[in-house]
């Protein structure tokens, strides 16, 4: 249970704030097993609303799901040199079973292209075959050196989607359905803004032809990778000999997708809503949308108010409202009021015996407001009122967002200086030589998040590189990141 | 895409047939990784039907999902006797990560128990955080020597239960309340018939109480041990020190349950249904309930016959059949018809010319029987009919298991020969002497499946034990199993 404490403020240490909103929230525990979190019921309700909402989503885009071996023989990850490049380092391996030394080790998947690519050069034979639209929800490791709850754990639950192709124009085309999918659940499910784009070289997917990403901005002004989306070109293709019998007769190696979002989405919504109180859930993932919270005295009264509560608990059930009655007893109103708010339900209904008489209830927004409205017409009411926190979070975030970015610095001091400062989202110009993207980094510690899409680019395009003064190929969006 | 060959008949080689009929449902693949098994989109969709009953049922008997880490430190694991004895000889172990031997190595979990109880003394203090009732949906690695596809294979998916209560009376009705659900997952999901009892000594879950399983009979009349359930006494707590405050200020440990089901489910529905044919996939889990084929000669019925077939499958989708309109051009509908055979979809539902002239469709079912219905009201029909096919499975499956039931042999040769014959389940007083149960393993290959529930027991209970003619303690229901 949690205690009363104040929350340390956001203002003070944002790193502090965010592991205290979890632990108030119980959404998360640290295990004895190093960089591996124990996700509590409180924080897998939330990703089991989002598996939902991104499951449906996926399904209504042609997909289906399937589930692939956990274990990868090490021999499969070097197929591809830039995938084994960039994973190799960082995986859990497996040298014995069943109490024997294994011939080849076994990789605990840290990402399956190769696994899911060897067995579709089996499935795989015509043009008939194709696309083949696969997804997978799973488990996958990571080994990290520093690790955060939610944002990086070394092992993390995720969906990656893997897909086929018999050209590159398809394959182009799913990566970006993909990367609109994940923008369109961060916008209207997490309500949280998201920049997207395509990222760079140096910062694409190990393997990858070309990786989108959507990006959104947190709080302290650190930016949040929240989904991936790959065209792997022809890559994993060839190293897994994946080819089909084209129409006209030839013989064609495949072009493949894949496209992802892990529980660390759950630290975006975390520290895209949250205030020093504790958890703000937007009301679309919450686990409870309302809290009917009943208020008596005496027994008399409580018979009163518990009553009216199972009725509105029921009422708002039926209209399909997650909803929870809390009829604690020994508990007083302000203390459930308190740990539903460290919580994040988005509405508070408090039904007193006053209410019961005038056939009203508080109805109480976590984000603000508390008004008496009338019992009947709870639910549209409620619905009303969600789709209305939904905007007005939405909104806050994009403000927020937009106050914090910097858009076409006129110097590399000016550029510098919003990066050592508060922080944010600058736009500028860049040349495309990797080379000064990397001293950019090694000199203000920010990268470069995407070379954002059309809407999102500033109205003039910049003519040149913001660190260089040669003429830019792109606007880049930097920022410090998570 | 199958190829149109018979299968091997179940009479001829029940475990051909078993791996023909998976594969020409295309519902699981051989992986390039020792005893792992690929999950392919159909099978994987009969999963997701189960997990979405089986999670239902979970959370409206109050639990909650969490997650808990993949990797279990090798000490935990050691700490319950039982319990390390039973898993340790069977598990993947890890020893390096990030490009380092570890200095303790990580199990990769066989179940969670260890890991789980770890968690719960940390979270428990006080009677008032009891009962904590959780489950999680996860993979499990239990390296096997002998692997068949979804009946016993290195990796599985499964659900595994933990509760912690803080009386013995309260975790034992947890355990049966579970052993509950199971069944009636088993019977009113699966139209499986299930014997529910109790696990002896030598059977039970290597670190529990007590075990109890629901076990079926298969085609082969081999028994399917389908789900356990598990009162684990106090045998963790005090392996993890999980210790709560009690009512009255005193301390205790709690009493904790463990139960779960896995993938091994499909590999049951696949033996209990499915015939020479192909798959038979009882109507509740299918993922296609009704597949519409439509016929047609020419441009002009054809057009005629795919309006017609897309108003139906607006119409059973919006009366909540999963149903799919198989529209593809340039295959006869003879082909069409065998590949949803072979996929066991329950229901076809035929539209050609003269069925959209008569506003009719032809409506066949997967286990026989076809006939004109009017299109007006299908959905009604199709529920009606989904209902009867079931309960027929049900019956039938049930009626199989009985004619290969033998209850009350007279003497230790009809006991042998009836289990070296065509085998089945036999019902037989047992002395309760573990000597004697390994002396009846050794020489029929059969195990005691249960000590059967009251409901299941013969209406006389035997006097004496079948092998060793001594008093017996109880009825015992033995089987070779799977």
């Amino acid at each position: 249970m949690a205690d009363e404490k104040a929350l340390t403020p956001r203002a003070t240490d944002f790193s502090a704030w965010y592991n205290e909103v979890i632990q108030r929230a119980e959404l998360a525990d640290y295990s004895p097993v190093r960089g591996c979190m124990v996700i509590r019921p409180n924080g897998y309700a939330i990703w089991e609303q989002m598996q939902r909402a991104l499951d449906g989503m996926f399904k209504e885009t042609g997909h289906q799901n399937a589930y692939f071996p956990l274990f990868i023989p090490q021999s499969f990850l070097a197929k591809e040199a830039e995938h084994v490049e960039g994973f190799a380092p960082e995986t859990a391996v497996v040298t014995h079973g069943g109490g024997k030394l294994l011939e080849e080790p076994l990789v605990v998947r840290p990402t399956s292209e190769t696994i899911i690519y060897s067995m579709y050069a089996k499935w795989i034979q015509s043009y008939r075959d194709l696309p083949v639209l696969l997804n997978q929800w799973a488990n996958v490791v990571r080994w990290e050196m520093r690790t955060r709850l939610f944002l990086r754990t070394t092992e993390f639950l995720w969906q990656e989607g893997h897909t086929a192709h018999a050209t590159e124009a398809e394959a182009e085309a799913e990566a970006r359905q993909m990367l609109g999918v994940y923008r369109r659940f961060a916008e209207e499910w997490m309500a949280m803004p998201v920049v997207t784009g395509r990222k760079t070289e140096s910062e694409k997917f190990a393997g990858a032809l070309r990786t989108y990403a959507i990006e959104a901005l947190m709080q302290d002004n650190k930016a949040l990778q929240a989904g991936t989306s790959h065209h792997l070109g022809q890559n994993f293709a060839k190293a897994f000999d994946v080819r089909f019998q084209t129409e006209t007769g030839g013989m064609a190696h495949v072009w493949n997708t894949s496209w992802g979002v892990s529980t660390r989405l759950i630290g975006g919504l975390i520290m895209t809503h949250s205030d020093d109180r504790g958890l703000v859930c937007p009301p679309r993932l919450a686990q409870f949308q309302a809290v009917i919270v009943p208020i008596w005295k005496n027994d008399a009264e409580r018979v009163a108010v518990l009553e009216a509560g199972e009725r509105l608990r029921r009422a708002l059930h039926a209209g399909g409202v997650r909803v929870h009655l809390d009829a604690r007893d020994g508990m007083k109103p302000g203390a459930k009021y308190y740990e539903w708010e460290g919580r994040g339900v988005p509405f508070r209904v408090e039904v007193g015996p006053r209410d019961v008489a005038a056939d009203t209830v508080m109805l109480a927004c976590r984000t603000g407001g508390k008004e008496p409205v009338p019992q009947g017409g709870l639910v549209e009411r409620l619905y009303a009122a969600m789709d209305r926190m939904h905007a007005d979070l939405f909104e806050a975030a994009r403000a927020r967002r937009e106050a914090a970015s910097l858009r076409g610095p006129r110097s590399r001091q000016e550029f510098t200086d919003f990066l050592e400062g508060d922080g944010g989202f600058v736009y500028a110009g860049f040349c495309g030589d990797p080379a000064v993207e990397a001293e950019i980094k090694a000199a203000t510690k920010a990268t470069i998040r995407v070379l954002p899409d059309p809407e999102f680019r500033s109205p003039e395009a910049p003519a040149t590189c913001i660190w260089t003064g040669r003429p830019a190929v792109a606007e880049a969006l930097w920022a410090r990141a998570y």
